[in-house]
């Protein structure tokens, strides 16, 4: 099965000074982000401190998002939290809301675990809330729990309509390959937009970036330019971004990237345990900040 | 400083037949520790399933443990969650109930993490809860997040009546030896009863071990028994003990012992992501039983 390519940010949750979610600037920057060409949101991410918000917080920060007129059919929040509980009460909230899918992290407090505990949380959610179309997050270097193609395949077998797409961060690309290899029928999405050319030409389904969040129109450039002779040039900008922005603290590093970008340095602001950039680090913020392609600068 | 050495137990969290806290038996068990001499009870810890919990779960079982007449002044329940909003949630709820204190661990999904973010974590939860009584929980090989002697002498300096202590659940003695010299005033306690007369001998404060769960009354006869001829007997049984328990899946082993011990299966229910031994863990189960020591057997 082929998949039309594409991208889902997953935005930054920008706080107030007293460390609340700024809902306006969120809704303010995920507006934008569509404006710049991405395809959908994948808000409560790991970039977006997803696992510093309450639950509440996340229920009202997306509610926020749809009065203010996104459409739910972009969305793929994140629900997947420690307790289960916390995930079944998100995942329902994000399908009743009408969001295309949620992206699901495994359980991450216990660990080691099994595949069969892994198989079995990610089973007790779904029989939560059967209606759920289910992204499954492999991010094992932050998550402590990897998903493995033998669970995941088990995972499709229980439920085949329900298992609708996966993001690898591992940063592996041999497992992202063996992922689609195995998997055509889902979703499946590199964490790296210097993987789309890779993801893409195996069945992949595109990229959900940290960097995204501030250079989606680099990156739909790219996405637009696969297989003819401008590829080259659009992964150079995308790749040169991405190092960029690796070569700093990543989450607080985007974080201060998308504050120069709004010209408002509240964006900057992160809650704990991340910590906004040293100063020493803001020069490199501004350094990846040049390299940054923004729609308006297109001409 | 000298501490008098006491037991604080992890106690499990029993849930009923559709995986919702069983209170009744939750409060039976606590109860039945403290009647085995336990100085008090350290709920909602790793052992506990507690990251398993949702915040408004912890709070009705710590309420409903109250108000079954268990003494707030020794409770010290978990409350360290990935989002600051949660910990500080919990953090006020217990403190508000007059707790003992807070076992707090460090937030555990965003790593690795700096002393500089560790620090700042706490001190956030502190600043918002400025009369906790703060335990501190080292268990790295969990939480992904280790606690360094720079960092907790950084806390105790800047919230000296704040930090009480710390539970070592590394398991590295020298680690422990560490904390204990470096902060002789806080209550440093072991995470294994089988170092207890070291903790003792160096000056912490005894132990928070989940194998309390089934021999309190063994662990509470050794720490009567330091220093005396008994000690050599009654360390030998609970070294016993852990070592039959560390020989299963820990929580769901324990759980199934506090199963075996109380003749009720219900007590042996885990909620996802853990999952209930198999047919052949609980021969081992047994064995481990058989070695505990139990005050109505201590004719």
């Amino acid at each position: 099965m082929t998949h039309m390519p594409g991208l889902y940010v997953p935005a930054i949750t920008p706080f107030t000074a007293d460390l609340s979610v700024d809902t306006a600037r969120f809704v303010t920057i995920c507006r934008r982000l569509l404006e710049d060409g991405a395809d959908g949101l994948a808000v409560f991410g790991t970039t977006s401190e997803a696992n510093s918000l309450s639950v509440s917080e996340r229920m009202a920060a997306l509610e926020a998002l749809v009065a203010a007129g996104v459409d739910p059919a972009c969305l793929i929040p994140g629900t997947g939290c420690a307790a289960l509980p916390d995930t079944v009460a998100l995942t329902r909230h994000a399908t009743d809301m009408g969001c295309k899918g949620v992206l699901m992290l495994p359980p991450f407090y216990y660990k080691p675990l099994s595949d069969e505990a892994v198989f079995a949380a990610y089973a007790a959610a779904i029989e939560a809330v059967p209606t759920v179309a289910l992204y499954l997050y492999h991010i094992p270097q932050v998550s402590g729990v990897a998903l493995s193609v033998p669970m995941i395949g088990r995972l499709i077998e229980a439920f085949p309509s329900t298992i609708r797409g996966l993001k690898d961060s591992s940063g592996n690309w041999d497992n992202t390959a063996s992922v689609i290899a195995a998997f055509p029928q889902i979703e499946t999405f590199s964490s790296s937009e210097s993987l789309l050319p890779k993801n893409v030409a195996a069945g992949g389904a595109g990229c959900i970036s940290a960097s995204a969040n501030v250079n989606a129109a680099g990156i739909m450039r790219l996405i637009r330019a696969l297989g003819t002779p401008a590829e080259g040039a659009a992964l150079s900008q995308v790749s040169a971004v991405r190092a960029a922005c690796e070569g700093m603290p990543l989450i607080p590093g985007i974080k201060a990237v998308v504050a120069l970008r709004m010209g408002d340095a509240a964006y900057a602001r992160t809650r704990p345990p991340l910590l906004p950039l040293t100063s020493d680090q803001r020069t490199a913020a501004e350094r990846a900040a040049a390299l940054c392609f923004f729609k308006e600068s297109a001409a």
